[in-house]
């Protein structure tokens, strides 16, 4: 897409750290680094969210992001790895071109994810949850 | 393995609610979700993590994620999802058996990611990054 500033760093248009490419997919540097190393994996072609994304290119982003994440385990000694994928501006998606996170984790890298879980009323509320997901599937 | 909570949730000696099985993976709710109707996708087999688990194992995860997401999105009318893939203590993982959160999330729902993006020192301390991620892979 013309506007699209992952597919201008795809074209060239804008300049990135690029890690690893081919036909399908992109691997660069995220500049705003949740832990340094941070890197994203996206797929040269424009698709979003993952709903609308091929299976065969969310399957391709996904085993890159674990070879990423074995990299960064090898190259880094990283203590962990989060892969995130986030879909529409309510799960704080901002780039609307689907991109894979691939964040190094260190024991001592001072981040934690506020993992805020709630609780359910009583298990009659996530039982009819499943059951409308199950409808869906 | 004996004694992981998933693989005893997979032999059904410890009740879950199941959205969805088949040979290779379970969906089940999580009990402490981010957003109710938070679901996690996992395999039968026991792996652990990413970079340990078969390439056709880690699609079949996110493959499966997909259609949670779209079912999540048709069923609850979430706006987003968010998918996301914890590897180690240090990322925040609790239970050592690979598994895919599927968070569906509303522009309502009150969670905001402590997204604490940091900055590099200067573009030699990426390039050096990306570099030795590219020797490793």
């Amino acid at each position: 897409m013309s506007d699209c500033i992952f597919c201008k760093i795809i074209r060239k248009e804008i300049p990135a750290t690029v890690v690893f490419e081919d036909d399908d997919v992109l691997v660069f540097m995220d500049i705003g680094p949740i832990v340094k190393g941070h890197a994203l994996v996206t797929p040269k072609k424009h698709y979003d969210p993952i709903t609308e994304t091929p299976d065969a290119i969310v399957a391709k982003l996904h085993l890159t992001a674990k070879r990423v994440a074995a990299a960064q385990m090898n190259a880094f000694g990283a203590d962990g790895v989060n892969i995130m994928q986030n879909n529409g501006a309510a799960a704080g998606q901002e780039v609307e071109h689907i991109h894979v996170h691939v964040i190094p984790r260190f024991s001592t890298d001072g981040h934690h994810w506020n993992w805020n879980a709630k609780k359910y009323d009583d298990f009659s509320e996530m039982n009819k949850l499943a059951e409308d997901l199950r409808k869906h599937l």
